[in-house]
């Protein structure tokens, strides 16, 4: 027996249970829960859903989502710096932590490891470029992935920000915190080495 | 700084972090998901959920949910047994396990454990004992909970039923599959010495 014989609550759980996080069990919770707050759940969710989708477009200058009924923050904004990301996604999470309060520019994606340099590949490379000489910008810290993906990204970048005069900067690599040395690999270890610095900090 | 300077984001966190399983954090990533997905997700869900809001109502015999579009599975069905639980995530679990396949009476809740026996307290109980009566049904299984307020439930049923010519039958209480005695409580234990049976079982 299926589950509900109501077409609408299976086409529901279907569509809930694409969702991150959420499998076939924990979509029929949510379903639940919509239902049975059916004015304060499914109307505002339905309405919102369908302004999403009419207004929120990607800035095409900087990478960030913005909505059609007003400007993106990127276009008016005076700063030093810019902190260069791979997606929205990394973006919330370097917000959420607070250790660095200034503008993002939010790639879209890696370069493919394994291709040739000149390819732009969709990503928004070339107007941070543009984005760093019309506003001097002092510092240009590369947030990429320590992936080959995002090591091949951030040197495409350095070297696309070459003739501008923003200081290019990178994430440090190291022990995470909380690393247990047994654990780590050859590659955390080896710049663990080589970028040590003194064991007491101010 | 705001994760979002986009209103129409902002709010959809708001109201997806509402949902059971999901906190700000993963609302976050189902937000993404959603909006890297447009067409594939966020205007079908907004739909699915327009007919949800507009179609899905509860049967008010049953008490299962129903499509105003079509008569509940309840109305043309011919059982010998059905099955009483307190809500509907309670019938999908049972569902999902396989082990009852029959008809289901979907109560609402249950009755408050303090309060005296004459109150309805909009449950299904009338449409239910009129359900045993029209259908002949030979068997009523009261799946409510072991708690107070289930068994309080379970009690009242079974009295309001004593003039109908069904078996009335209530779940079995014992050590759960897996439970370590050493963790059961009084009453469970107290249930499963009183119900015990041959230790060798067909």
């Amino acid at each position: 027996m299926a589950n509900s014989n109501v077409k609408e609550i299976e086409d529901l759980i279907k569509i809930i249970s694409k969702l991150p996080g959420l499998g076939p069990k924990s979509a029929k919770r949510v379903v639940l829960k919509l239902i049975n707050n059916r004015d304060e759940l499914i109307r505002p969710l339905t309405n919102i859903l369908a302004q999403v989708y009419k207004n929120v477009i990607r800035c095409n200058i900087c990478g960030n989502l913005k909505s059609t009924n007003s400007n993106c923050t990127c276009s008016n904004s005076k700063y030093d710096q810019i902190c260069v990301v791979e997606n929205i996604a990394d973006m919330w999470v370097i917000e959420s932590t607070g250790v660095y309060k200034g503008n993002y520019h939010i790639l879209g994606g890696t370069l493919p490891s394994f291709e040739g340099k000149n390819s732009g590949n969709g990503l928004l490379i070339e107007s941070l470029v543009n984005r760093v000489k019309k506003n001097a910008v002092k510092e240009v810290i590369l947030a990429t992935s320590a992936s080959i993906e995002g090591e091949t990204t951030s040197h495409y970048i350095a070297d696309s920000l070459k003739d501008t005069k923003a200081k290019i900067t990178r994430l440090a690599k190291g022990v995470p915190v909380g690393g247990e040395i047994e654990y780590l690999d050859d590659g955390t270890l080896y710049s663990a080495f080589k970028n040590r610095g003194p064991a007491v900090n101010d």
